[in-house]
């Protein structure tokens, strides 16, 4: 697959978040963090900033230099909190665009959230029976919800008592007045960490990658199941519950992070290298050139070069300037579309026995484009290999992955795919590679071996 | 006063509301309906669309014509909500803006909002100890919050309990899948009049000059206390209390409303020139000429020129282009500010006594500023002749009328009041006129008289 | 007619400009001097602002307040010359839009223009085989390449040289590095006037009203077939010929200009309520109102009103913020267009004979549509009473009148007009009356008598 | 260097230019053209349309798919040019923004215009001695006038006659109403190259990797100093001068081309491999990874891993979403604002020698940086590769090389620079390197050589 699957609306995940605790310049440190986190969301972003407790709200839909635009619209405050977004499900709708903004007479608060909450329908269903409304289809708002129905528990209390009833797949970001509260779901599903610029200045990011822009240095992961609380007296951590392992989702690092992200500090690009160095020990092939669809899949193509000796070459290019603002093409243009956002490099291919490298396969629609475009491009062979397993199982965690039916990988068998696709042949990475390669036994791999590490108790009912 | 007071921040309503059942346009219809309502709110707007059961939100700050550019933006629906509002009270803040969309399981629902409820705090805070929890700092989320706190009651039925527990002045439009609700206060202090277009199609607005945007005709005004149900059935109408009174808010006739619209059968240019009238037989005054401060004072201006025979002239032009795009003059042109909006015509002014008629005076800054620009241009005298009487209350019903120290006519008596503003002369319309000429003894003069229609458990603790 | 006809493409004049010389913020008050002549022009504007000699170009489509929206779009520098413009004539074509900006190896050069060159296609011509080339379709680069065809003259005597070519009605403003020319056509036809800020800020205008909006006090109107020079050392005045005369042209006064804003020395509101006042003694009938069509024939409804006795209303109310951006009503709601831009007040006009004053008919539309949504209204009778002659003969100095078949006082007698446009009986001020008026016997009529004040040789294959 | 300058202003060509004959969507066909081109220009761009011999212009500031937002901006009609600007030069001002299009008697033509008039200046003031005048500072426009000056020629006369006299590198498209002539300079610096959708409708584009985008295949490169004529009945070729050579710019395959474009038949990445190779087999070093600046330099840094054996890696990420709308950082983050474009793999570099590859140095800063961040992140040892010559020369036919005091190589030996630059070694690709890979002996070597290729009676006017 691809980055160009963001575009295919094949793969996506629904967030990133970032937060910043204690600077003069929350607002634009946020701005800058999301701006790095960009890759995870491209819809709909928000800042919430808070001055001296009093909160202030700015989201829009496009990407964060195109809802901010100039330095003005940063609030002053000492605390923010922001949010990227991939999509505004349900309806083009700005009461989807976190994060959400909360006004109580105990104190404002705000929440961000990324991921996925499963038992969301059950849980709105109870809460509206006890009197709560609903502003957005998301399922971020549940959270402050639960931990307003008890008044009497103290804040942490709350949110205990509220992530507890959460089943999923989730980091959140919630901000008071005076606070901070980082929290990841018990499985450890979804990333958070937590840097530092200078001595007392606090960032969370979903992705390291955002703490270079800041010029924040990565402090550690956030635990799976830890509230961490940050305050002026400093940081304290607490557990919602004792039962918790580090699930972490597979597809973050191949998919959607970026190379430069650490995650369990595991670099992605090194992860991907050897994912590629893998698929070349095990699935060689006879070919002269080695290519990656960009630009995910650019360090394990890397990675087969190096390990296979055969050639690695820059065979297609993505043209970086497609935006939201693209005009889509006419009707006698619109099979050409792929031409638009990928160009094959026929000089580099022609003649020339092809390993394609890519990093994963939903539909397969986009590969077997790939694979046309490059045999026209003259390309005498093409040899897949996918840098993830097959994907046979949807996600209940925050990866969009489309329904079972669409899953090419759930219909066919390898050599089915092998022949949709058009390819000479087709490996994928083992399951047990990725285990290898990260050193660890738990990673969520749910989408590939339908084992998903929490109770489904509605499963099968969920997307309908 | 003046319209002028819009771009002074003196007085300010904070909305206006238009709702279309059953046509296949009602975007549009509802966009053309809130460009006729403009003048109640120019800071946001939005328009719910319900599709066969399925609701749609676009919403944003700005005028009608900024927020909605192409037809494209109008959703497919049968029925439609929209408002305008003046102020993003609250910081700058999409939240605040309406409708208000909610989300259930029993069917998402919209609600639209015009008014003030006084008793808010209260309200919310009981609500909040239920666990409900805003997003909005406005009070229009109320009524959705309590509608559902009692799941078992029919729609209807838990709207009247809504609508019995708000004090204050409000109008309300509540669209579900199949039908709108609309609202009025039992003591009729906000208008919501209902029209309709060829047999079946029902357009709901503040104000009748609507009905001429879209081509309905006039039906009735709401009553006060009423509940009308609108759905494919045609028409029902219910009450929410017995007890209910016709006191329209007489801001309504003064200064909101467009001179083309009725309220309560009485059309508003008729009432200000009838007021204009009354002035000048009561308080006449040895002048040349009369000016009115465009626009909202211009029909009590001819009415004052009428009666007296002193030639009407236009002595004030106001530019029609500045909106909320206009860049502020520089320090070094700040004072010269008022020009910009308000260009008095030296030749017409020059050496006469002045009749100058406005519509209200509330802080006093305006008035002098006005008065002053008339001497520099060469007027020798300015009588000043106010369409309205003091203004010595504030008000709690939706007017935005700043607190009692802002208040000119609260801290001064009249002739203090003309000394501040250096008027040759100044007269109010006394509050009886009011009723005389509306012909009418039920009106909301609490800003006059401070003899408010309603209870006020929460005077004293509201606005602090 | 009346503004509304802006709407309806009836009667267009093509520019307002604006110059300042020797300000530090020659930017800033040129915006303020354009939005006061806005109204001369919508659809685009610009500024040229000249810093030590060197010069900077802003330009776009859209109000003043569209093109400009921050205060760092002001160019530092001490002269500038502005322009506000009707249509992008030629294709919606950013190179027609004003002010044009030459460079040029002894100076950069800068130029606005209001008004019409006739003999322009001849001129182009004549330069076209002298080698130069045109950027526009517009007539006003003209003048810039006669100027530079003779290096040798100096620049005075260039401007000279280049304006004795021209037919036509015109007002240029001409800034090279340390100065600005100001120039009027021999004829008079189009307006210029010079103001003053403090002792040494020079400012210069299409209309006085624009003097208000930045502070500054007229001096003086320019005089026809002036050129005058402003530089450091003051003021420079020169005329390219002899043969002058003083033919303002009588739309100006009727149609164009800000009713505060004085014509050789003459309010423009007074002579419209002067209009109103004739027609009253003249043209009298029996009537319950009088009515205005809202912006520009106010005045003279509220002349005829005070002359004749008959109460003046408002019985028509026109919408404000119709703009360009104002989405124009899908195919079902066309034909109830002008209800959404004008509004009648049914509560004023029904059961009444109303004396309808308009200021000018073009094709008679409009008037039909008024007078149609009067009777629809309820009005008994409609006596039109038009506050101007008819109008029978295309202008060839700047104002954009239809060709002769669209003038429907060229195709038919009066009654026929009356007929056609369905009012009770209809009268025009006579042409003697615009000079008795104005006291001038120079004025141009040309549209209403055919008398050109110009020689017309390229008569009759203009505008093919 | 590396597209990195784009940000930093180093190196910058001026333009690309994109031609369409014949088809019914000739303008959004130009539309996806220039977007494949947009690397070689985002601060501007415009189309000219032409529809059965009327021409239409749409133009403006930013990337073409902010200038052009939805397809009713595509005018219709047969032809088109267009034109993606990398800076406004001369003032924020539109009137440089490409293509002009030129009002004529004798037809409307329009031009678009890629590279550098050396003697623009000397021509201007001949042009303008004979009467032209100019409204851009751009020297592209002095070609039309040139070819208006003499009448009676026929066009394709007209263009040769302009031609001879334009001393530089260009490559010029110029639509009449019913032609489109191409054009390249006798020298061949600046590229253009032809293409053919189905049999019929002709591209023109100044890279091949624009033919992919609208699914054209390519015909063949123009000739230096050719003039190809396309009408309705075919091709057509000239050449204004006998005197032709082929010195094609290198600084196009280093460092603006894309990638997948092929210049002479030469693929730009497999250019760029081959350097990197050269690199390694000449310049070796003792290395644990080698790195490519993002994005032009990775296709060297490839070659240089393959040849040397030493591990290719992403040590660097560069943010793919800053674009014009970029909030620049406050004056605290100023000093860490690299890192929000470019951002370093820790966990790749950290202990590692490095073998950094960069396209170009011009002067210098941005290396520094680079080096710099690399050291901070834990890279033991940097070793510099550049894969050009020493940049020593400025360029005058289109590059925007920086003034000679600028260039470091040009104030300082190789030794100096790598001290400057605090890199543990430095080498460059000789200049034969070029010519080698390249198989051609014919080259534009000139910034680095100072050999130009075309007289320079400017030389050492220019710029100042």
């Amino acid at each position: 697959m691809s980055e160009l699957n963001e575009f295919f609306n094949e793969l996506n995940e629904e967030c990133g978040i970032f937060g910043v605790f204690n600077s003069p310049i929350s607002s634009e440190l946020t701005y800058y963090g999301l701006h790095a986190l960009q890759h995870r969301g491209q819809e709909a972003c928000g800042i919430v900033t808070c001055n001296k407790g009093e909160m202030f709200l700015k989201k829009g839909e496009g990407l964060i230099t195109e809802v901010f635009t100039k330095n003005e619209q940063f609030h002053e405050g000492e605390n923010a909190i922001g949010h990227v977004r991939y999509s505004t499900a349900g309806g083009n709708n700005i009461n989807n665009v976190q994060p959400f903004l909360f006004r109580h007479s105990t104190g404002d608060f705000s929440l961000a959230h990324n991921g996925n909450i499963i038992n969301s329908k059950e849980l709105k269903l109870e809460l509206e029976r006890e009197g709560s409304i609903f502003q957005s289809t998301s399922d971020s708002e549940i959270l402050a919800h639960i931990m307003k129905k008890d008044q009497d528990l103290n804040r942490v209390e709350a949110i205990k008592r509220g992530l507890k009833k959460l089943q999923g797949g989730f980091a959140f970001l919630i901000m008071t007045h005076d606070r901070i509260y980082a929290c990841r779901d018990k499985n450890g599903l979804r990333p958070l960490s937590l840097g530092i610029i200078g001595e007392s200045t606090y960032i969370l990011a979903s992705e390291t990658c955002a703490f270079n822009s800041v010029g924040a240095k990565f402090v550690r992961d956030l635990l799976p199941g830890e509230i961490l609380t940050i305050t002026k007296n400093g940081l304290r951590s607490t557990f919602y519950t004792e039962k918790c392992n580090n699930n972490m989702c597979a597809m973050e690092y191949i998919y959607f992070s970026r190379p430069d992200s650490d995650i369990d500090l595991v670099n992605v690009h090194y992860f991907r290298k050897q994912s590629g160095k893998y698929l070349a020990k095990y699935f060689p092939c006879d070919a002269d050139i080695v290519i990656g669809v960009p630009d995910s899949s650019l360090s394990a193509a890397i990675g087969y070069a190096e390990e296979s000796g055969i050639p690695y070459e820059v065979g297609m290019v993505k043209n970086k300037y497609i935006g939201r603002t693209f005009i889509q093409p006419s009707q006698e243009l619109r099979d050409k579309s792929v031409r638009m956002k990928l160009s094959i490099v026929k000089q580099i291919v022609e003649g020339k026995r092809v390993v394609l490298i890519d990093d994963s396969i939903v539909r397969g629609t986009t590969s077997r484009k790939i694979v046309s475009l490059l045999r026209n491009a003259g390309a005498t062979e093409v040899h897949l290999r996918i840098a993830s397993p097959e994907i046979k199982f949807p996600c209940y965690y925050g990866v969009d992955i489309s329904t079972l039916d669409e899953l090419i990988s759930a219909r066919k068998t390898k050599d089915g795919v092998r022949k949709e696709i058009n390819a000479d042949s087709l490996e994928f990475l083992p399951i047990d590679a990725l285990k290898e390669i990260l050193n660890r036994t738990e990673l969520c791999t749910a989408c590939f071996s339908g084992h998903y590490p929490t109770d489904l108790f509605s499963y099968g009912k969920k997307k309908e």
